[in-house]
């Protein structure tokens, strides 16, 4: 289970406030089981881990190993809360380099020119062997009409349909609302596979869906054990939701002091972008009526190489948040070198992650010392259980924290004032 | 040459706070180029572009030209200044997709052992055709050693000792400081090919030298034009640095302000490498004596999704700097679709840069009726030349915004607070 540690942080916090805080967090989890809190309706991500629907579960799994078994790339076309949470999860699980399934590419998340004219050359070059590649695209889009995304799915159903023909439809896996929507009626016309988007579930919570789940599956990733592990840590905190009331409670006192950033940092560089899907879930959720603590990302040690002097002596308007890993993935160590001309031999038998660890204890102490408020949160090892569990950790602390801001954590009311522009500028 | 635009930005700040922080932009400039500032002894970033050594460009630019025709991988190995500089223009100035030359890694920026397990045995792998992988190593640190990288480079030494036995020296490039050093040591003992930072430029201004230049040249990225762009752009700041004095004013009268954070954003893809340069260049050069506006990179409108909703209505402690290519790099375009099932014949014909510009035009719109003071930077295209030119734009800045502060924007003594701890709790 994760473990959250915020005995740092506290130290900067009154007693006073930080019982203020904590009331706040006791209502805002309340509001939350209770169903009472603005846009309550909203609640999906914790009704699917009460009651997990295995039949899906498995349907998701087989289509996953389907693709895997039949493609050579598989493409994600979504935006924001339609890919984050896949590629936070198959980037935290699988392998650095290589893959032995479909390589995975996003597009459908920018209106860049350059990247998808390249993106579809590389689609149309055959493989070495001079076959055609065999390309699966999976479209995820609640009502089909998100502009970066549908632009992009039109250029790659364009592409599919030269390649393919007729049978281009077998290539395309629509994630998409129930009814209504784009996408259901050219479903219905093509005849493309489909998984349902649960309408009470918002983009920034989807991950255990089938937004997640299909990505997730086609890369290889046990899809029940991650969704199990989220629903391990469900009922943990239906029990017992300490940990996140005093995380929520103490987040909410630095808000409260002035404080206007948080670096979500890890050591692994692997979980970079869980970082990107932890800052969209946070920042889309407090971010409103001039509240909220921007939420940003780091890796370390790489980044204390670059904003590591700003934060330990720069304005003091920062706190931090590491995201843990206790058990080693790797066991790779440090070997002795014969005349040790790198000086590097007092490190020897030690392994990275030994190594590692002190960076971050290191740098635990410099930090704190400059006075930047810490918050630890680890999880016990890199798999999918505890991936699982981690996702649901940040979804539930989300929404506890952000209710105790008094604000609502699931509409998005700001995203749209850009697009109203765009689109007239654009003249829709 | 750049545009600089802070038209927008302007309106947020008062007269009199403007022309109080523009005549201390004056004073900074002045120290810059008579070496009166504190750290003036760190200036050789602007000697190099003074008087450009056409013989060491010759010399990198040739080494460059060897690797690509011998190398299948190329290593960059080295942390913060230097390799996010020629990450920062080979992302930029590369197909997004394959690669006519060498494969270009990363090594020694972090400590995961995930990561360099998975890179030593990705290197191991035999090419399709059963033939070893022919590597090159360039390792990049003044002192040899930084930890991260000496740790990295141990490994990767003895691999390529293993694989090509004497032959191994051939593979390896350092780039380090003249004298002194434990690289140094090296090289006299193995033989490797050597190229000198010179003592006067810091690691975040080091990208015009072999620091970045070599790994530059290996991309196949024409590194006469690109550090010429910078020299043009030199010249031209020598004679009037009208626009960066107006820059750096409103960002220190921001500053004054109260802002503490400064969202770098682009609309291209390619330029996401380009913000973490940046975000180095400027946090670590600021972010000192309690001050500084931190310094954070987005990609739009891709994070429009993520962190848009707070830019728009979160807490009103940001400011934005758009980095903008005026010329499209691609000239794909929508094309019209029979039955226009998806609804976008609306946009057939027109350019997706035409479109990401609406989008841009939209944000920047939105935002700033949000309250965040936005200022845009332009290169013309995304090429060699205005890439130079954006680098040496954003050194002077740097020198002239963190002069204006009164802090000194060479050095950066917060840094050592980690590596001290570090370094005690692995018991050097």
């Amino acid at each position: 289970m994760i473990n959250c540690d915020i005995s740092i942080a506290r130290k900067f916090i009154q007693d006073d406030e930080y019982l203020k805080a904590r009331k706040k967090a006791d209502t805002a989890l309340d509001h939350l089981k209770n169903k009472t809190g603005p846009g309550s309706e909203w609640l999906g991500w914790r009704d699917l881990l009460a009651d997990p629907n295995d039949a899906e579960l498995e349907k998701i799994g087989s289509l996953g190993e389907e693709i895997r078994a039949k493609a050579d790339v598989f493409i994600v076309c979504g935006i924001g809360g339609s890919y984050l949470g896949a590629k936070a999860v198959i980037d935290a699980l699988s392998p650095h380099f290589g893959s032995n399934g479909p390589e995975i590419l996003y597009a459908g998340h920018h209106i860049g020119g350059k990247y998808l004219e390249q993106l579809l050359n590389y689609l149309k070059q055959p493989k070495e062997n001079g076959e055609p590649k065999r390309i699966y695209v999976n479209v995820i889009s609640k009502s089909g009409s998100t502009l970066e995304t549908a632009l992009a799915f039109r250029m790659l159903r364009e592409l599919l349909e030269e390649m393919y023909g007729e049978g281009a439809s077998e290539h395309i896996i629509c994630t998409t609302s129930k009814e209504g929507g784009l996408l259901n009626k050219l479903i219905e016309q093509k005849g493309y596979r489909k998984f349902i988007i649960p309408d009470n579930v918002g983009g920034r919570y989807s991950v255990l869906t089938p937004v997640g789940l299909l990505p997730i599956a086609v890369a290889g990733i046990d899809i029940r054990t991650l969704f199990y592990g989220a629903v391990s840590a469900y009922n943990s905190y239906e029990e017992n939701a300490e940990d996140l009331l005093e995380y929520a409670a103490l987040r909410n006192a630095i808000h409260e002091s002035g404080k206007t950033i948080d670096v979500f940092a890890t050591f692994e560089p692997e979980l970079t972008s869980l970082g990107g899907w932890i800052q969209q879930l946070l920042g889309e959720s407090e971010g409103k009526e001039g509240k909220g603590i921007f939420p940003t990302v780091a890796t370390f040690s790489t980044d204390l190489h670059s904003i590591g002097q700003f934060i330990q002596q720069g304005k003091r308007s920062l706190m931090e948040t590491f995201i843990i890993v206790e058990k080693p993935f790797s066991k790779l160590q440090v070997n002795k070198l014969e005349g040790n001309d790198d000086e590097l031999n007092y490190l020897a038998g030690k392994s990275f992650h030994e190594i590692n660890t002190k960076a971050r204890e290191g740098t635990t102490e410099a930090h704190s010392e400059g006075d930047v408020p810490i918050v630890r949160v680890s999880l016990p090892a890199l798999n999918e259980e505890n991936i699982g569990q981690l996702i649901y950790f940040f979804e539930l602390l989300t929404g506890i924290f952000v209710y105790s801001l008094e604000v609502n954590p699931f509409n998005q009311p700001g995203v749209e004032d850009y697009k109203k522009a765009m689109y007239r500028l654009l003249g829709k």
